[in-house]
């Protein structure tokens, strides 16, 4: 038997934090050093744990939300994207969104005159500013709204033709996120939303939540929108360490991007650059053939 | 506190295998049913779980190698994008690769003639053929041929100019694969391509594994490859959920690859296709950076 020198059993004396989740019968857990934070708010439990590789990890309910050393895969994918397809995107809702990393990655386009972020827990975002911020350093700038009520009755009660781009960068499909991913929350955005305008909410696994997205794009295209479109992307802190995001335009289609702005972008990036834009279009051979792309 | 109609933790009544990846602090698990097979062979140690939603699982040496619901990945860019590279492949050599899956992509196309697997430890395959019988489906091939041998010595003992493929799928860079992850074995690898010929080999992980790929690819141009190329994947099963192969050619450059080949491939695929050949040439921009591309 060979000598092992990469050990892979946790020790004895090591904490871990492991998120099992049930759904697809996989686990994904992080070595810990310490727990740095812990308290129920009246919407949900929030954890942070300082991690031995990882940076910090924010849990909500038991579900690993982000890990400093790996959510900037999330955060570009979940904004560059869109406003890279979107012609002008000037006003611009986040529901959701509390660690403020989609919020700042929407502020580095100068074209965005007002950037909302709508997150229903307040204390997602003053965690944030102490335990990730570097996730919060544009809350400052003057483009930026911070409120924090409820994203779905927010949407419901927007100025119709109001919008360029809504981003829904919320939890799970379950608790106070179960009502984003519906026909009427979709109606409601689709309402809010000017000619052109994009839509972008977290899809969840390719590989594990493959109902989930098909019924989000059905959801989506019932409640009006004219083309719908799943960007994969690879994200470890998530069960099966693949997501999505699932783009849906209110007129107008899907099939091309700014790809010159994205070539000559003046902000960095770490993972998003216009070929992994390219990439992120093409659909794996079972997505294509269960989505009928 | 929202309801829990997910649960995140495992029960009392589960049993789960967890790899604990201690390079980067982070672990992946699966819910078992049983254990199915259990042995320590010379090589290594080998286990065979049940899982509830994955199917089979194969650990060595408590490393997770593959499970029969998310191998597809790994076995169809360890190969497709090498053979729609290559102008007519008919000569592949695969050194490790003992559960065939990798023999069984190759044998899908046409132009390869022969195609021999070099494993070391014949108790891999023979415990496949038992578990993941579907991965072994064309070991009857009369292209294949099936050695259990060193696959180090294989090479280094290997005909001049004789191949067009090298496929190098084996255990990570310790243990009995130690030594397919330097520049003696790149150089043997070399000698015995044509002009034109390809070495493709699993590069573990862009997030974690950052060194090695950057020692891989500076040791394959150390031993002649003209042109190198790392192409990131999802693969749920290994640490971080994020995998990478890494390309190396013999004379030429791997520029472009066989489009048309692979629009109108003659076999079914679960995750290649032509588009999703050209995302994976997409470098990430962390990547580009550190790799100088």
């Amino acid at each position: 038997m060979s000598q092992q020198s990469t050990p892979n059993e946790a020790r004895p004396n090591e904490a871990w934090f492991t998120e099992a989740h049930q759904a697809s019968g996989s686990s994904i857990g992080f070595r810990t050093e310490r727990l740095l934070h812990a308290e129920k708010t009246p919407f949900q439990t929030i954890e942070i744990h300082k991690t031995t590789d990882w940076g910090n990890l924010m849990v909500i309910d038991g579900c690993v939300m982000l890990t400093s050393r790996d959510n900037f895969l999330y955060h570009e994918m979940m904004t560059h994207p869109a406003l890279f397809t979107h012609a002008r995107a000037k006003r611009v809702v986040i529901i959701g969104g509390g660690d403020c990393g989609t919020l700042r990655e929407v502020l580095k386009h100068e074209e965005v005159e007002h950037a909302v972020q709508v997150e229903i827990d307040e204390r997602v975002t003053r965690l944030a500013e102490q335990y990730f911020p570097e996730l919060c350093e544009a809350n400052g700038d003057p483009r930026a709204e911070l409120l924090f009520i409820d994203g779905i009755k927010y949407m419901a009660e927007a100025e119709p033709d109001s919008l360029d781009l809504i981003i829904v960068d919320s939890t799970d499909p379950v608790g106070p996120a179960e009502g984003l991913f519906n026909a009427a929350f979709y109606a409601s955005c689709y309402k809010a939303l000017r000619h052109g305008g994009l839509l972008v909410q977290q899809s969840e696994s390719p590989l594990a939540h493959l109902e989930l997205i098909k019924s989000m794009r059905s959801a989506m295209r019932t409640s009006g929108f004219s083309a719908v479109k799943t960007l994969p992307f690879p994200q470890p802190c998530y069960p099966t360490g693949w997501w999505s995001c699932t783009m849906a335009r209110k007129g107008g289609d899907l099939s091309g991007f700014r790809e010159r702005g994205a070539l000559s972008k003046n902000f960095p990036t770490k993972y998003y650059n216009a070929e992994i834009h390219k990439a992120a279009l093409a659909q794996p051979e079972f997505l294509r053939e269960a989505l009928g792309e």
